[in-house]
């Protein structure tokens, strides 16, 4: 490890943190706008990060160095860490009493989109704290589409490297594309952000909710303005406009970007769209025609209830309309395995997600027919492209450790004596930063505000761990690399 | 598929089913000697199916047909179905009064050596049907072990192949080197059976238990002659005594058989054998503590009854001492991800298995070096052999399944309307072939006695396939298996 790399991490690390911490003036506003005392804190949080970052960027400078894995692992894992700690100061620092390890959790799980709060009475907290919550969900959005398109498939992290943007071309090119990228990425992100605050204003939001839900749909993050989330609202168009757009925002916006440069509708035809949008469907009509038919809710009713909180779970979004764990042991179990699953591969969505899924089903096919004729050659596709052996083995990996990863978590917090419910759905709502979990304390009528300041420790580095697609994290324990 | 394949098959499940129809009259002679009248019904099932199965094997003989992997597909599968049959005719008949769904259970349940019963009353049960549980159990383990060393590594299923034994030789060589393993197995399975009913007695149980908890130890299988299970006895040495013999029948007989027949202790240095006493004593260190550190119970007691729990559920077998879901959340997590774990390939232990976990230690490894070195060649040993890539595809091929399974089994109990911890915890027990599960229903105070018939139809399916190693079964769904 030589300390160009180190120097070079930690300057592009500030300069995030400098972007994170300029983000604090527009809740600083808010409040200064409705005469909350809270203003200061965001002003003072923003001018003192704002300070440090630039000095700590200004003695970092230099010239950048040639990039390597090493440099990416680190890279990713620092700039995580930066976010995490920028995002919890005005948590810490404001009128809301919170202790670190819950200013920390608040700060993680909305950088991570996740969703889980600590915070209750959410309907009468200063906008600024509302603001700052759903701002970092967003900003974090941002981060980890970048990450997903432009560093893990370098990274070759979970058998991502199918996303990496033609690299065959010269490294000049290469820079002109990334940045046209960006840009339309960017305009996408935007775009669909106004188009759901619209939408939601149509159906009957205020401004002020319209733009934070709208923030918090888009990046699959699930802070609400209210304790009962989209419950308050009690409007079943509402829940339509919500649908949609936690959809759309689980889809690869390397798709969109694609589509909205080459304009060519082919790029839709990638597989795991099909498979995201065919899970989402089956198990949402289950669950919707199930509710109906063990209840008296008529059936318009029990599916736009199920479609949205399936998709909010599937998206890892988090909303819920209503207590859906009181709708039978049907709903609950589909609720439970639907937190693994995720959105799609280059979205703001957690989880396992529908490529490795379509990879899985894949290996499976192939693997059976081997059973029978072993000596027959089973290629795994993807769309077009054939699944190297190594993408396969990445892919495995990553399970292994993410069920791994899942049952530490559990066992964690059942010795911290949590039932089995909440620690079982506790460590994978947060592993796949979805937001609820089931039971009564974290289930969607619940909140994390009772949680432990261990174990809100223990789902923070989960969530962390999940975002990171987990082999981020955990190749800092090789000791090979830190060796020279 | 031809028809001397077919015939062939038949004619072998024929003289299995023969030999099971013999062993009623065991549990005939038992009820006669107390004055029973399931007498008639254990002596006229044995006639009954003594001379069906005659009549098939007679009208099925001829020439063997050449070993092929459909042949021995289609082989476990009709054998395994008959075995069900046969076993679940006296508990239909009998005078306990049992549905067509529970009698099948109760016989699946057995010859899986799973070990969850349906039935309650057991200390006042007549003799006969005591004895017929604990012997389809036991005979259930001689055709798991069989299984496991002489068909399942030629059909390379779930990575099994390391387990062959040397395949090298000449037929004929390995013919008579089959017929001395077989032996060896016989002389160690009844020895160690004998050992352990010794044991039993030696430590309080009567004679009649003894035989029938030594029957069920040895394979891993946990019917009881109490509802109260070990907890009938309260004796702490008998409890030892237990975890003892459960541990011994979750080491691999392959290594016992070697150990026995070359006097080579290096044998021993089997890494699964290794990592299964490694996880055991770990877990149960741990609940032991926990236990007597959050309640009253001494150090002693505590540790005694979480290694006999603990060792219960890694060996699959699925004994009670106490109702350990009450020692708080850390041990019904510990207990519930347990469930999954299993013994040793090669023994009557069901789950995953120690020695896939061995393997999937080495991918991580490898597959985390690979991350920082992509160039490297890492490969992946299991003690000192190589595990080739085809073996590891096989290995996860099945913990796909595995899971896919539990959570399909899962969510079809959540849908038949039981809690989410029975739900997630019914399917796993089934599938793993341990026996209880946790919560208030079917937990280690529980039994299936309630459980309605569609849902313990799921559980059988689950633990059949989850006894033949999932794709064995799972093949016979592939369209190509049944074309020519
Ligand atoms: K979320
Ligand atoms: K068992």
């Amino acid at each position: 490890m030589n300390a160009t790399l180190f120097r070079s991490v930690l300057h592009i690390s500030a300069l995030c943190g400098l972007y994170l911490s300029a983000a604090m003036f527009v809740p600083a506003m808010a409040d200064l706008y409705v005469g909350h005392p809270d203003w200061q804190v965001f002003a003072m949080s923003g001018i003192l990060c704002g300070g440090i970052f630039t000095l700590a960027a200004v003695a970092t400078s230099g010239p950048p160095p040639v990039f390597t894995r090493r440099f990416g692992f680190l890279l990713v894992n620092v700039m995580w860490t930066t976010f995490t700690i920028v995002g919890a100061i005005p948590f810490y620092l404001s009128s809301y009493d919170l202790t670190l390890a819950q200013a920390v959790f608040e700060s993680v799980s909305g950088i991570t989109t996740t969703g889980g709060t600590v915070l209750v009475g959410l309907d009468n907290l200063p906008p600024g704290l509302l603001l700052w919550r759903s701002l970092i969900v967003w900003l974090g959005g941002i981060g980890i589409v970048g990450l997903g398109l432009f560093i893990l498939p370098d990274l070759r992290v979970g058998g991502l490297s199918f996303f990496k943007l033609e690299s065959s071309d010269t490294s000049e090119k290469t820079f002109s594309r990334l940045a046209s990228f960006t840009r339309a990425f960017m305009a996408i992100y935007f775009g669909i952000t106004l188009a759901c605050a619209i939408g939601y204003a149509w159906a009957g939001m205020s401004v002020f909710d319209a733009v934070n839900h709208a923030f918090t749909t888009v990046a699959t993050g699930g802070y609400s303005t209210h304790d009962a989330s989209f419950g308050y609202f009690q409007s079943l168009p509402l829940l339509w406009v919500a649908t949609f757009f936690m959809t759309i925002s689980s889809l690869p916006f390397s798709v969109m970007i694609l589509l909205a440069l080459r304009k060519r509708i082919s790029v839709l035809r990638d597989p795991q769209i099909l498979a995201f949008l065919g899970y989402l469907t089956v198990l949402s009509t289950l669950v919707g025609i199930h509710h109906h038919l063990t209840s008296d809710v008529e059936i318009g009713q029990a599916l736009t209830h199920a479609f949205f909180n399936i998709s909010s779970l599937l998206s890892t979004t988090g909303f819920a309309s209503q207590d859906y764990t009181l709708w039978g042991p049907f709903a609950v179990t589909v609720a439970f395995f639907a937190t693994f699953i995720g959105g799609c591969t280059g979205s703001t969505a957690g989880g396992i997600k529908a490529y490795r899924f379509v990879v899985l089903y894949g290996v499976v096919r192939a693997g059976l027919q081997r059973l029978i004729y072993p000596s027959s050659i089973a290629i795994v596709r993807y769309g077009r492209h054939t699944v190297e052996p190594e993408v396969q083995r990445s892919i495995f990996l990553f399970l292994a450790l993410y069920m791994l990863l899942w049952a530490l978590g559990a066992i964690a917090l059942g010795a911290l004596g949590y039932d089995v419910a909440t620690a079982l759905s506790g460590s994978i709502t947060s592993l796949s930063n979805v937001g609820p979990g089931i039971g009564t304390i974290i289930g969607p009528a619940g909140n994390f505000s009772t949680i432990s300041d261990p174990a809100l420790n223990v789902m923070s580095a989960l969530m962390l761990l999940g975002r990171l697609e987990v082999l981020t994290v955990l190749v800092l324990l090789v000791p090979v690399f830190w060796r020279d």
